[in-house]
């Protein structure tokens, strides 16, 4: 089956995503990736920023210094592959690439939480909470729990209830699930006591990655009464190696769709912020979902203005995703529950992957975000 | 008025806190308290662990090593202060003690859990929610928003919607409240996919930290359905500047309340695991309950396995805290929201005091956990 995202032209100078290889059990250096090749950066631009295990380092350092190691290796690497540095990209092993701080989910897709309020409270004739248009809901995650596209998901065991039962049980999920997101990264966090706003978002965000929000239904559909998802997602979240650098994504802003009734102050938007970027949702083999980021409710500056409002510091390494991607159609949506078709069974692997307009014309890639179940361990 | 955990004689050489200290802006260093004195691990020990700026190195050395460590503490404060590496505790700042992972916050009492409900869901004859007895309910809380005692809590801003109104409004919060817990610190971790027992606690668990769970009541009530409590929580978690180690509290170990029904085979308890901490919440100078430990339902042993039993890692500072210390009296409550007597004003002052048995009949303490509201920031 063709695969378009794999397609080394994805991956030309106006995408320049960043990661983290190792070689033949080298130490992890960062990285970046022209076509089907590994560049390594500490070599490419003989900064040691990038001698280092993790891309947090580089990340802290803020937007000034994004760019001008943008243009660095854009220049460098103008007329081609460097002779030093260089791997083709089969030969290495991509390392989770930043070290991750606090990690918030939200759900921010109006189709999405449209579609499990229908699923959850059928007789509710409005399927969405009454605050859900009034501020991106979110709960925080396990940060430790995250890891690298490739990595197993071994099925969760847990507590689970069937609604006509006297009693829980205790087993592995039977309702295992995906959940298509986007995870944005902060590269300079804000001060305890001091918001970020809308406008200054641009500074604090560094880029994008894949996220997969694995979610075993069953247990989360018992615990989360009152507090909200816990063991359910905390076993495992899985993002792509490569973290696209919000300057690849010029071209790729669109609007968000209107949002009404008006949003508070704090999260007006002087600009767009929404990203035009196609995902696809593989599963053993076959792809079956194309969920459209663009549907988008919330932005990803307003998520990170609500995260900070009440005066919580974000942190270098800070991720936080956009919740499950579902767009209007059936074959948009980006979870199996939505689908309704089952959901998935040992040996299963997801792969999610996207494009987006680059600039000049081009697309770029994000990589993959890729996962195999394994049997549950007793 | 009489502070009794302020006493010396809380500090003996049974006790033996953990904390990282500094003096006249030196480096953040490891140390000890004995009496009313600070005494710095590294020079005691010869131990170069301590020359750094968080205990973190520490408690990822495991049990056996915290084990020689406290002997061989205890050895060499046996005849009183060394001369070297002791300060007075006025002299000195203290910071932080651990690097803090990831943080969760259990709802581990009856009472809190039955006064809550009771006040949230007035027309339910059941106070608790039906999965409150068969799991130690939990969410995730913002590891980056904890804060050592003596931090300035700014008081947060957010939405709230009072009931009858038609939309949210912005602005400071109005039911600004505390929640006095315990947090206990994790040293070593499991690996992804294994599940930690009861049994093992001991070999992961560290020690003990008071806990302030800082809440904005209206900020909380609006947000909080379907995903749980975010915003208003993650403004700020204050934590004692000591953790007692879990060595120190063998005396203090009780038999947690009877469960019924009956737990699930991977939350039974071997031994002990509740603990006999009498806390204090000191509010303006007075103070106004004595929030018992030894009330809690479920233990920090069934939280950690609780926690892991979905296979998610947990690592070095890992901090989960208890939930709310409540006791059946209204005079043992742990949140101003039970007490129903107003929440916090600008300038109030809260402290956490506790002091639990020790070995040989003595008494220890945990330091203070001291937090001052100051006005919100426009």
């Amino acid at each position: 089956m063709t695969n378009p995202t794999n397609d080394s032209e994805l991956y030309g100078l106006t995408n320049l995503p960043y990661g983290i290889y190792s070689v033949d059990g080298s130490a992890p250096r960062g990285c970046t990736r022209l076509g089907d090749h590994v560049v390594d950066l500490g070599v490419l631009l003989g900064d040691a920023t990038f001698e280092q295990p993790t891309l947090n380092a580089f990340l802290a350092q803020g937007k000034a210094r994004w760019d001008e190691v943008r243009a660095a290796a854009t220049a460098a690497l103008a007329d081609g592959l460097p002779a030093a540095g260089t791997h083709p990209i089969d030969d290495v092993v991509l390392h989770l690439p930043f070290e991750v701080a606090d990690y918030v989910d939200f759900y921010a897709s109006e189709h999405h939480a449209s579609n499990l309020g229908r699923l959850f409270r059928p007789d509710n004739p409005n399927p969405l909470l009454p605050n859900w248009k009034h501020l991106p809901v979110s709960y925080t995650g396990r940060a430790g729990s995250v890891v690298v596209s490739g990595t197993e998901v071994v099925r969760p065991c847990g507590q689970r209830k069937a609604p006509d039962a006297e009693l829980p049980t205790f087993g592995p999920s039977v309702r295992l699930d995906i959940e298509a997101e986007l995870g944005f990264v902060v590269g300079v966090g804000n001060e305890m006591g001091t918001p970020i706003a809308t406008a200054d978002a641009d500074q604090h965000l560094f880029g994008v990655v894949l996220f997969n929000d694995w979610s075993a239904r069953d247990i989360q559909a018992w615990e989360y009464v009152p507090l909200g998802p816990h063991l359910g997602k905390s076993f495992a979240s899985t993002i792509s190696p490569w973290v696209v650098p919000m300057a690849a994504l010029d071209a790729a802003r669109v609007d968000t769709p209107t949002q009404e009734p008006a949003v508070l102050p704090y999260l007006d938007l002087d600009r767009p912020w929404g990203l035009d970027i196609d995902l696809e949702v593989e599963w053993n083999g076959e792809v079956v979902s194309r969920p459209p980021y663009s549907s988008m409710y919330w932005s990803p500056a307003q998520m990170l203005a609500h995260l900070t409002v009440n005066g919580a510091p974000t942190r270098t390494g800070d991720l936080f995703a956009s919740g499950t991607i579902s767009g209007p159609g059936k074959d948009q949506v980006g979870s199996l529950i939505e689908r309704g078709e089952g959901f998935l069974e040992d040996g299963d692997e997801v792969v999610l992957r996207a494009t987006a307009p680059g600039a000049d014309g081009t697309r770029i890639g994000f990589g993959e975000c890729r996962g195999r179940i394994a049997k549950a361990r007793s």
